[in-house]
């Protein structure tokens, strides 16, 4: 083993095994994940070939060889509960980008979940055996966040008992759906529904758009990839056009809203249940930048460990770049941060399941408030995930800019979750209005609960955003359960204060709406706090719940340094509402150098603990045993820059350009 | 032209011709730079191909072929001076990638500082002919930042009058040079020189490579291409690994140290002179942070005015979602920040040749602070273009995730600016390294002068770190030297915290080096705050030099949301300092908001103003003249993954997939 990483081992306070199990959520849970996962790593049918040195054209005919080897290896090992599908993929695609996915993942549950029984018997059984591959097409090219403004139309001719369906317009042509630009013959196409002269809004259609036997685009039908995107190179990410193109009436999905043979509408029951799905998969991304910050954190702080550079004292041998404050300033609190999103996400599932079954009891009454969280945490984790995978890799330095280090790919892969499932500044603002609404009611006299109970003792405090020393200040700095109170008056404060001034303008303007746009900036700050305050409490609340005083002491000093810092970074916010002194600002900022040193000697186990295969983390740079400049060397010399037959086009060109001089 | 486009124009307050002719230097500047640029777009040899659909040897094949051009034309057209060049080779290249630039940039202009008249005459005709293709080889795959780390050695032997060349660790390879990969036949190598038993230290030697005539690797050199990276896909950054190699004598450079033929070292006058070309390439760096802000603002913001979405009053049009708040709220503090950087950058130039003039003169008196200035300033200004790049992306949505943004592209070209040339942090911890000395010595009783002489005035006031009121706060929100002020204060009162830190921390440590170290956290934020300061302070000074009216009053727009934006961000600092009350941050953010609606009409006006032609923006979102949606349909149709044989293939695949289920 490398040497450094070794003694970094040596030198922990405490076994990472018992940490895994923290994260994992048992110790059962642990071994199941790593059987599964080494039914994948013992597997000769699984090449694990690096990526970076193909071409885009070559990595997407990898991902479809990988994805059918998946499905049938699935099925093989008898892996269907969702977990361990994710544990599957993750460690079986690295970077979980799969053209055949969509067809498992959306346009099979699709139909499940909105098709009839007659239509699910048609389509299931070919679907599930990838003789119809599916893909679902909502976004257009002009049309993403605001669904009622999509321009695909779906009018009904009742003469023939078709729906035709059209592509007005460049702007209506549907964009981005994966596996839409080359591996899907149907999909599922989200289409204003025209029946009888009357448009009845957005419905979905099962539509065939390639030839089954030859896979060619079917008459009327324009379709293809929409070309390299920052990432996703594996993904077929397209578009499609269509002009006059007629599906029989049974191809609109039709559990819920139907159309008649003579063309009349019957309208859906509710509408509130396709809130699930969405509610789904945003608490699933934030579990999703939880692991992507691991990963990352992973990397960085086990190649600072072993990378030695300059100089703290001169004669000395040069010094792991770990032992650097600034490093550990960088690296430290992302690592905190990983942890707190890690218990954020398990928080979110959990929950997520509760309501869940409340809702099939007919309970809805907790939806609002979990489909708020789930949007704003979706945000708030992603946002700073996004930003600590970028500050990992340059913490790598030069080698963290070479794909050698698995960073960029990393961070390519993951950034379209700040814009995908939600942009993100939307999504804040959900999480806003959730707030505003739970501010008015508090303010009507109605009590709230939940993560939003602190608003219920604003109105007792007539608190006013300029007044001093509304609070009592005795901020404990080294309790979690004190931080939680600080950033729970922060985030009542904010809330307030965007409160007051939507109704300032409200008064001013009269339009609610404009009032509404005019004070977003105020709104999403306070989302932020809010988000921000529910990290910091879960992480202090889980606390609580671990026994095993070595693990309890290791997470307590990275939830107050995940706490402080969050308070170093937004001093302004706990000074100016007099929730801390100047003089507390300035012990914080010198216990979060206190905190750097003690953390310092268990920051190689802190990211063992994460418990990433060197496959999965896709890195030279971070592997678990790290020889790093030897693998380095290696993993250049397979640039297709250096084959011979680069070399000779190359020196061609060389010859013609020596001799126009 | 674009409609809503032309709408903003129309509605611009001022003509953005005269703010271009600033932004030059001159209405002569422009007309020059056009006349360059024009040169380019209108001659048919030079092809603006699409590189996002070239596979990377494809990209470094037409990289090669366009460096040949380039040469080949600045002859012809006689462009010699540096400006030119650089407005020259930024509109050909888009992205100044360019594998046979080091030749010029860096293996001539060592030739000439450090070369004899003999050396010169032997090497430097056959490299301007491109028969010697030369890059510079000083980083190695285990040493960057730390020089005197650098493993490589050079051995006399008097006996056969050469030098012995190795690469004695795997560490020791050199890693990351330009053009080393596969271009270059030579490479100036800095190396460990050894002479009678004795090392000298780092020295340069003329190395060559590869056979002139075959291209082939000399025996005794290992050389290649370093593998895929984030950016940067044309350039052939190489390794080189070099196992007893010989060279002449004759082939260290040795205008300044020198080795007799009997092995007798001869040291060289003076060290000092190789700081210009570092101040030099850093000075350089900020005008380039400046151009590749500008270059995202110009794409995100014409995006914004042309991308209708949701709705702001239900049942209106959607809107452009430049009217949203959140989005001004993204992106006008950004173009603010860009018109900031183009200022900072054009001082940097001018203070550079100033200083260098005054240095040929024999006055190194301004070199520290020019020095210190330079590498706060390269870090200060590319670390918020990093962010700000990407937060211009994440501005446009799904497409900015697109190659046809352009906007990826940018960044990842941009972002190793952070690690190059000086790795950012170290580069902080440089200029707080002059200014504690500059603190030292007013504190004995010498006065500073240049941009730290603020510092004059700290002594007098005896300024303690946790005291309130020190300083009047009397801060005009409307006066840009009244928020320069504040900065300044800021900045006096950080640089004070951390001397007082570092003090403390010696006391207690004993060694400066580990007290140093202990304290670069605080050191760090000292130099932020000198450089944001120094960039405030010359924006508003910029604001006097300005003669038209409607040029000055949008400019001082751009200023005040620069610095006010500033002071939201980092209230805790004002605060803390007492520098500005609670109700004044109250009063900066409700400004900020003021001045995102005034700045709102002149937006699309302010980013034309930066007069980028579309070739050298490189984005389809982004178009001076946007017809978007048919522009972006056209792109894509472009994309490989279109192309009929990877359709046969991918259905070779499928069907052998569906045989499995």
């Amino acid at each position: 083993m490398n040497q450094d990483l070794q003694k970094e081992r040596a030198a922990a306070s405490f076994n990472p095994e018992l940490l895994t199990h923290v994260l994992d959520g048992s110790p059962e849970n642990t071994r199941r994940r790593r059987e599964i996962e080494n039914l994948i790593l013992k597997d000769p049918d699984f090449q694990h070939e690096d990526l970076n040195f193909l071409s885009r054209s070559q990595r997407y005919e990898v991902a479809v060889r990988k994805s059918a080897t998946m499905v049938e290896k699935m099925r093989k090992f008898n892996i269907a509960d969702p977990a361990e599908i994710m544990w599957f993929k993750k460690l079986h695609l690295v970077n979980f980008v799969e053209p055949v996915g969509l067809n498992y993942s959306m346009f099979i549950p699709t139909l499940l979940n909105q098709g009839t029984t007659a239509q699910q018997e048609k389509w299931l059984l070919s679907s599930k055996g990838l003789e119809i591959i599916g893909t679902y097409a909502q976004t257009e090219m002009g049309h993403g966040t605001h669904l009622r403004g999509l321009e695909t139309t779906a009018t009904y001719d009742p003469e023939t008992q078709e729906f035709i369906l059209n592509s007005p317009t460049v702007t209506s042509i549907k964009w981005w759906p994966g596996g839409l630009g080359k591996t899907s013959n149907h999909a599922i196409v989200l289409a204003q529904l025209i029946t009888q002269g009357k448009c009845y809004g957005l419905h979905a259609f099962i539509v065939p758009i390639r030839e089954l036997g030859t896979h060619k685009p079917l008459p009327g039908i324009t379709v293809g990839d929409i070309g390299p995107k920052f990432g996703y190179d594996e993904m077929d990410n397209g578009y499609l056009k269509m002009d006059n193109y007629r599906i029989p009436r049974e191809n609109m999905l039709m559990k819920h809203a139907q159309v008649k043979p003579d063309g009349t509408y019957v309208k859906p029951l509710s509408n509130k249940l396709t809130y699930g799905t969405m509610v789904f998969i945003r608490s699933f991304l934030v579990g999703e930048s939880a692991r992507c910050l691991s990963k990352a954190c992973t990397i960085a702080i086990r190649y600072s460990a072993v990378r030695h550079q300059s100089e703290i004292t001169p004669g000395e041998p040069e010094p792991q770049i770990l032992d650097y404050q600034t490093q550990q300033y960088k690296l430290f609190p992302l690592l905190a941060t990983a942890y707190a999103f890690q218990f954020v996400g398990a928080y979110m599932k959990e929950t997520y399941h509760r309501i869940n079954e409340d809702i099939s009891q007919g309970d809805l009454s907790e939806l609002p408030e979990l489909h708020a969280l789930a949007a704003g945490l979706k945000a708030f984790t992603s946002w700073t995930t996004n930003t600590g995978i970028e500050a990992c890799r340059m913490a790598c330095g030069g080698h963290g800019y070479s794909h050698c280090s698995g960073l960029p790919n990393i961070y390519v892969n993951f950034t379209p979750t700040c814009t995908f499932e939600g942009e993100n500044t939307v999504m804040m603002l959900q999480t806003a209005r959730f707030l505003m609404k739970s501010y008015d009611q508090v303010h009507s006299g109605k009590l709230v609960c939940g993560m939003v109970s602190y608003l219920n003792d604003l109105p007792s405090q007539h608190i006013q955003p300029q007044q001093v020393a509304v609070w009592p200040t005795v901020v404990d700095i080294n309790s979690p359960d004190s931080l939680t109170e600080a950033y729970k008056l922060r985030a009542a404060r904010l809330v307030e204060i965007a409160a007051k001034n939507l109704q300032t303008e409200v008064i001013h303007r009269k339009s609610k709406e404009v009032a509404w746009n005019l004070t977003s900036v105020d709104l999403v700050q306070a989302s932020e706090a809010h988000c921000h305050y529910v990290a910091v409490k879960l992480f202090s609340e889980k606390l609580l719940q671990i026994q095993e005083k070595s693990i309890q002491a290791v997470l307590r000093n990275l939830c107050l340094l995940y706490s402080l810092y969050g308070i170093s970074r937004n001093a302004g916010d706990f000074l100016q509402g007099s929730i801390m002194t100047e003089s507390q600002i300035t012990q914080v900022n010198e216990r979060i150098k206190e905190l750097l040193t003690v953390i310092r000697p268990d920051a190689v186990a802190l990211v063992d603990a994460f418990d990433f295969q060197d496959v999965t983390l896709g890195s030279v740079l971070g592997r678990y045993d790290g020889n790093v400049y030897e693998n380095l060397f290696e993993w250049a010399k397979k640039s297709p820059l250096n084959k011979t037959e680069v070399h000779e086009s190359y020196h061609k060109h060389l010859k013609s350009l020596q001799s126009k001089l």
